[in-house]
């Protein structure tokens, strides 16, 4: 298996995606190469000292770079030579399985999608978010900011990823399908819910209803649904006041003790740890990592592309979505 | 003046909304008398010990209750002699300035609407929730959910109502006014951010452009504008989330040290700290609070009725929005 890895992608680069990279191939016990894509120089740099096994590590070479702020569909067709467009290119062409990147959100999903293109049956693919919940699993969130406007079959889409998701990475079965919205009820919501709630009803898939912005943490679904705007407002939202109260606390509380227990609070929290987020619904295995992603982040982002790939996640998905479609016909 | 409470509102009516309103009568030092409405037997009752100075808090009976989970317009029309839409018409009739209560939202807004009207300039009124920040000042966003599908001018009004309560309530000169959106440039957005975002950007408030999900806590804007939907879900998460991780922090932590900054932390995330949610834009004022507010929750409300009446802000508020209706004429 080959993993293709953004070396230019996140604050860090190339540093923190060279060292997440070697960590994995320590660590990860599998049949596993990692195409590290990217300024040639630069990643021979950042990898003298590391140790890093050569025949399992290779370099792709990348002229160009999308920047964070760079506008994300301009560039990938300004920049066919960024690390972000011929890592994902490597999976067209058969030379990886699976792309990572800490860089630009916007331009790694306009490339997916420019490259690799949407699977039958899915309007366009969305990222999931898996957000820590008081409850044993997190839960995925999707969209997490792939698409601004939604239609409510859209939302119905990204139950079933997210199903097949959860099902797969996560071996949950008949995983909960929760909407997100503004009330318990059925009858609450704006337009967009109201319709995608009917949908939901009638698919065959473990709906259990709208959840409300105050039951997200409860992680009573395993799956929450809605659009990529709510979504990443929630996304960034929770990311900002977990540091700001954890950082209350810390200020509070002095002494070693705190230190310790701190961390574990942030561990709960911790995105990282769960390895960046997928984006589902394209023909191929994309993970965005967190600009900030430290290397354990990056290593395990690896570890789900892996897992991702193993079990041959794309696939199951193109047959869940075609059997949708061919329902409907 | 005179501030019409609803006592059959909440979670634990009539006692806390009484006690609420007894506590008020003590502290607050204003020209104020307050009128209780709602069941007369229970009020009296909850009224027994408490020591209320009579000659200022009366009972203006109503026989019917709206409960949390009715449908809100329905119910308005269903239930005249309800606490809610007694409480309301009790300003249409001149004997009351403001009604607060911690009954069903929906009910509230209905019942505000259908009986008082929406301001001249205003399409639908709009939930204001003040936000806890790391900054010195709480963040108005707005609306918190009386409008689940908005249109790019509701959410202009909404900038104008936030201007006049922020600037009246807070006394903060010239509010920062923000876009609630999924990027910090001018060219991020859905459809509705998108448009909203020429608008504001062309209006004489002091728009300060986009804020992103994970620097609402910051608190570098005063008044931060979004659908109902978005608002609501974002409220909620809040509150949610801030006692999670609270909890999370005083599992980890044991001590009595602890325990008093525990309160300190809970204290910046306390809702009841500000006092209920204004409905803004409705003719009259309206004060919602959380239907499990404290007595002191309840009393912080009243303070924020008699501020509100005291500086005239309804007709403000008019002048306002009337002044942009010409302006567009």
């Amino acid at each position: 298996m080959r993993i293709a890895l953004d070396a230019m992608g996140g604050d860090n680069a190339p540093a923190i995606p060279v060292l997440g990279a070697v960590e994995a191939l320590q660590h990860i016990d599998a049949d596993l190469e990692l195409l590290l894509v990217g300024d040639l120089d630069a990643i021979r740099q950042e990898l003298q000292g590391l140790g890093a096994p050569r025949n399992r590590l290779h370099i792709v070479p990348a002229s160009q770079r999308i920047g964070m702020n760079d506008p994300p569909v301009e560039s990938v067709r300004r920049k066919p030579d960024s690390s972000i467009v011929r890592g994902v290119a490597l999976q067209k062409s058969g030379e990886a399985d699976a792309f990572i990147s800490a860089g630009s959100t916007g331009a790694i999903v306009a490339a997916s999608i420019l490259v690799l293109g949407a699977l039958p049956g899915t309007d366009r693919p969305a990222i999931g978010a898996l957000l820590p919940t008081v409850a044993a699993h997190p839960t995925l969130m999707l969209d997490a900011g792939a698409n601004t406007d939604c239609r409510a079959q859209q939302l119905e889409q990204f139950a079933h990823l997210g199903h097949i998701y959860i099902q797969d990475l996560e071996a949950r079965a008949r995983p909960r399908i929760g909407l997100l919205n503004i009330g318990a009820e059925s009858g609450k919501g704006n337009e967009l819910t109201l319709e995608a709630y009917g949908l939901l009803e009638q698919s065959d898939l473990n709906f259990v209803g709208n959840v409300e912005g105050r039951d997200i943490v409860k992680g009573d679904c395993d799956v929450l649904v809605c659009d990529g705007f709510v979504g990443n407002v929630v996304l960034k939202f929770y990311e900002s006041v977990a540091a700001h109260v954890a950082q209350l606390a810390s200020q509070a509380v002095a002494g070693a003790q705190m230190d310790v227990d701190l961390q574990n609070i942030c561990r709960v929290l911790d995105y990282a740890e769960h390895g960046g987020a997928p984006l589902l619904g394209v023909d191929g295995v994309t993970i965005i990592c967190h600009g900030d992603s430290p290397a354990r982040g990056i290593r395990n982002a690896v570890r789900v592309a892996a897992r991702s790939v193993e079990i041959d996640m794309v696939n199951h998905l193109r047959r869940e979505l075609s059997g949708l479609v061919s329902a409907r016909a």
